[in-house]
């Protein structure tokens, strides 16, 4: 596992929005802004079952994410990694917590009645800094 | 192609941080934040030579973009597609002029002396709003 510097964290577990990125089944990418958070050792993105990042990871769970700080933008940092995880376990809970770090909302206010939570834990391979 | 709404357009030719996918050469994803532009026809990239996307759509020319307003950042611009075309041709005044609308700087402060810009001409395939 990549050692995640101090740096870093404090942008994991800011109110920055992440990309994160995974693959569709033919092979070509696919990207959508997410939350994020860390927990001293993955990062855990926190989605709905059956959301199209979701089928990807069940499928190949090599993801990559970019995360910035709006006032220094060309200075991401860039992590690649595996999801090793996929648990409803704490889902629910979970996304209450995310929405108050990002939008001081307790509970989520978005949340459609059949949603599934799900949290993907994802070990961090690669870890770096800057534009590539 | 795919057709590009107006809403969309607005997205492209506005001041914000896009994000772009594309594929490793073992298959995994890659992501990294990237000005963006765009003709009335194909979104452009404008990187360097050598650089990690760069290599990736020489190899596999298939991208996913995500890009979003910071005043709505849960309604994304989602782009799927395709580059059809790597050039040199314009790169530099090209950049310069991404410079100018992202940082109100012109020329392009941030250039290498051996940079050896490059444009990515990327065909939509499939356009969405929201998270996936």
């Amino acid at each position: 596992m990549a050692e995640i510097p101090e740096r870093a964290i404090r942008l994991l577990e800011g109110r920055h929005l992440a990309s994160l990125a995974t693959v569709m089944p033919d092979g070509s990418p696919q990207v959508t802004p997410i939350w994020i958070d860390y927990d001293g050792n993955s990062i855990i993105v926190n989605t709905v079952e059956g959301r199209i990042k979701d089928r990807n990871v069940r499928r190949d769970p090599r993801v990559a994410i970019s995360i910035h700080d709006a006032e220094r933008p060309y200075e991401p940092l860039i992590v690649r990694g595996r999801v090793t995880e996929i648990t409803n376990k704490g889902a629910e809970e979970h996304i209450n917590v995310l929405s108050r770090r990002y939008m001081d909302e307790d509970p989520y206010p978005h949340g459609g009645i059949d949603d599934q939570r799900v949290i993907l834990r994802i070990r961090p391979e690669k870890v770096s800094f800057g534009l590539d």
